[in-house]
């Protein structure tokens, strides 16, 4: 493969021709067009639109008990509970803060509350420092992602992603008509050489060449890998030969552990560089959530775009979910302003954290070794970043292991062996003994036998399973002491006879 | 027609039929499928889900001040201001609460957190009293309709809804494909046996009858027109017969000023009965809110459906939006807990609330008689419940009113009169005038040329401006004059001599 450098377009790319049929069709909606004329100009006096006045608000105040970042290390210390230092910030209708809940708890638009709508595009400016892109607020991640499906796909797509990747979110647009594709993928996440393949070599019969495609760039999920700068410039570069869309969820982002060397985007920010802070085309829809920063039930979060899915984006949001719940929007105000956190605050706050997981990564790798390893049937490698460890179970070593499954059946496309029925045991065997797990198998894209290579299909490499060090050091104590009896149990079994 | 009286069903309808092929398609979040497996049985170890621990989370508690309901005007007391009597509610991560934030700041699941779900269902029992229906929380009206509209409509659908109705929600399928046929009102709403005519004379070269109905049954936007129990009944009779889901979206329930004397579900519950109450085969989905009744930044709402749409519906959430944000559950929660204000307290509220828009609907007209009604040129009806006037505009008082132009143009299908262009005209000239007023155009359902009656389209009959009494006085006030003026100049003017 050649590895083309990325171009700075000196004029920004026209990406419109991406946008779905329901998209163009969307017409903004009426009422919140009306609502914008109230703005028109100062003193207009609306009898529009029917919004309780915020002397009806049974709401005067709301105080959020946080955390203090006046701390060295603010996560270890607000582990210790009641005791811990904390920061009282408070969204008030009478008193003065950044957001009052006047504003706060009215209707806004499909864009968030302009003072959410601030700081988080501040905070995305100090990690990232895109091109030329707006933050458009959202609920979460999953309904980020859900809103640039939407504006982006067309019943018939495909699409692009890791060939293990998040079913939560592959599972949303399949009722819409679009079908995946996997991309090969090996510890350091997606191939560049295999995307180029794919796209190289896309038959037409299978629809139109995919225009979109979803990563996880820092510890993917489920394998937990993390693609490099480089590999990350290369996977740009395709994108801009073949004119992909590229939607980076990347909850993760600061659970990157080990980093520190890699180039950033400014030395005050030491994460590696998201696909985002390298779009100069506007080509990538970055998605970001407060879920794992902060706690998940906030379903908070944002995208960040071009000018053009913005739009999109602000029209599809005021015509479907509208914009996000005020208190979330009013928190973050507070939190990032002057007399909370601040920006600098979240920042210790965020690194804090990732030095929490960090203890916890090792914990699970320690515990790993000690319970599991010495079976000798499973190995783990170390993440760079996330939560989740991908840990490969040599299933060859299973008495009851086939790999000539495909001759027997005669089935020349199907998988050579039965690594996913062992797999599916394993995985009965483990809730049997108490554990939950996640098996690779739900996050696999299935090969199209039409179109695909079918000489290693992806169930034959469903021999992994997703464990994740997001719990307490008792769970991952207990979890893995079940897992490493399961395993050797489950290894140690005669081999049937059947009759 | 023959009014059929409604039949209960000794056992439940079937209605499975009338969902989407997007619904049909959607698999179950495979995520959300492991996630119940960990509650298989009890002190089961998860490795699986990567959900942050809640010693992680920065939020210790949440205080919220909220309104006392402990005395007698509730709403007329807190108006005060800052001296009012308050009652703090909190949630907490540490201290004794009804939805503790540990649970409240998870991810949950599409239903939403049992404790919120309780609450929210109990206040439906209490109000309505349904069959057999579960509720299922949503991210406010707006994003409930929506959902609904995703697993029921099919592109090449038609809807139904009243001919002026809440174009926010009609915009909302138009990009699915799917096109609305209006029905005729009168002061009391929509006209049964106009509904009845358009499915009898349903042309199937206009695609499938329609099986989805969206309707407001009190206080309707724009036209503020409530429909009576008798309309109700006979409604519900004839979406019986031919098989139509009712969408019940009724954000103004609480603010019925005049239906003391009405059948009500119980001697408790002096509202008017609901769709949701009459509904014995489980074709009614109603959307309750709580941004009218609490706080439009709320965005948290409830679906009371059949099982089997919630089951669609909780499909659905888990694979776009996911569960609401924690915040509003909690807060729903302590409040309606016996330490909150309890079922019997929110019912002082909303009563209470229900006396303060009676006074201004008073305000309103008063203002409307003094400035609005001595020109000659507008009229309004007192509207029953909700916020909304719908005001007459006596167009054809206008000096270039023409009710000739069909015979001009020589178009037969078109509108007889310029009353869309003369009302377009005043819309402006309110605008230039500092007065922002919903002109009745944008809530027109557009007559099919094709398929319906045009002998009466609903452009000749855009004569209306829809005004607000949710605001202040000063707004009604001074909107109102300038309402007054504005009519009496562009009715003043001479007649244009055309050169």
């Amino acid at each position: 493969m050649t590895v083309v450098s990325i171009t700075a377009m000196s004029t920004p790319v026209d990406l419109t021709h991406h946008l779905s049929t329901e998209a163009r069709l969307r017409k903004p909606n009426p009422m919140k067009e009306i609502w914008k004329l109230t703005r028109r100009r100062p003193n207009m006096v609306s009898l529009a639109n029917g919004d309780p006045h915020f002397s009806l608000y049974p709401i005067r105040s709301i105080e959020y008990e946080m955390a203090s970042v006046a701390v060295k290390d603010p996560v270890a210390s607000w582990r210790a509970g009641p005791s811990a230092p904390s920061h009282t910030m408070k969204s008030s209708a009478h008193e003065p803060c950044a957001l009052p809940i006047q504003a706060g708890m009215q209707y806004s638009h499909g864009t968030g509350l302009p003072d959410a709508q601030r700081v988080v595009t501040e905070l995305t400016q100090f990690y990232h420092a895109p091109a030329d892109h707006l933050c458009t607020l959202a609920l979460g991640n999953s309904d980020g992602i859900t809103k640039c499906f939407r504006i982006l796909g067309e019943p018939g797509d495909t699409f692009i992603a890791d060939e293990f990747t998040f079913s939560s979110v592959t599972n949303v647009p399949l009722a819409q008509g679009i079908k995946w594709a996997g991309i090969k993928m090996d510890e350091g996440g997606m191939i560049p050489s295999e995307l180029e393949r794919t796209l190289a070599t896309w038959d037409p019969a299978r629809g139109r060449r995919p225009h979109v495609m979803y990563l996880i760039p820092c510890g993917q999920n489920p394998t937990g890998s993390t693609l490099s700068l480089e590999r990350r410039k290369q996977i740009y570069a395709i994108a801009q030969r073949y004119d992909l869309i590229i939607i980076e969820d990347d909850p993760y982002y600061f659970l990157q552990y080990d980093a520190p060397s890699r180039a950033t985007t400014s030395p005050d920010t030491p994460f590696v560089r998201s696909f985002l802070s390298l779009d100069t085309d506007g080509r990538v829809m970055r998605i970001d959530s407060f879920s794992k920063i902060m706690a998940p039930g906030m379903r908070l979060g944002w995208i960040t775009s071009n000018a053009t899915f913005h739009d999109a984006l602000v029209t599809y949001t005021d015509s479907s979910t509208m914009h996000p719940h005020g208190f979330g929007q009013m928190l973050i105000t507070e939190m990032l302003a002057q007399t909370g956190w601040g920006l600098a605050g979240f920042d210790r706050w965020v690194r804090s954290l990732r030095a929490e997981y960090h203890r916890r990564r090792a914990h699970f790798l320690a515990l790993f070794e000690r319970e599991v390893a010495p079976t000798g049937i499973a190995g783990a490698e170390c993440p760079e970043a996330g939560m989740f460890v991908w840990i490969r179970v040599h299933v060859e070593k299973h008495p009851r292991y086939r790999a000539d499954r495909r001759m027997a059946s005669k089935d020349v496309a199907g998988p050579r062996t039965n690594v996913k029925e062992l797999m599916e045991e394993l995985f009965e065997r483990c809730l049997d003994g108490g554990l939950v797990i996640m098996p690779a198998s739900i996050f696999a894209l299935s090969a199209d036998p039409k179109f695909d290579d079918m000489e290693d299909p992806v169930e034959d490499r469903v021999n992994y399973l997703r464990a994740t060090f997001a719990g307490t050091e008792e769970v991952m104590e207990q979890g893995l002491a079940i897992l490493g009896r399961v395993l050797e149990e489950f290894f140690a079994e005669e081999l049937k006879v059947f009759a």
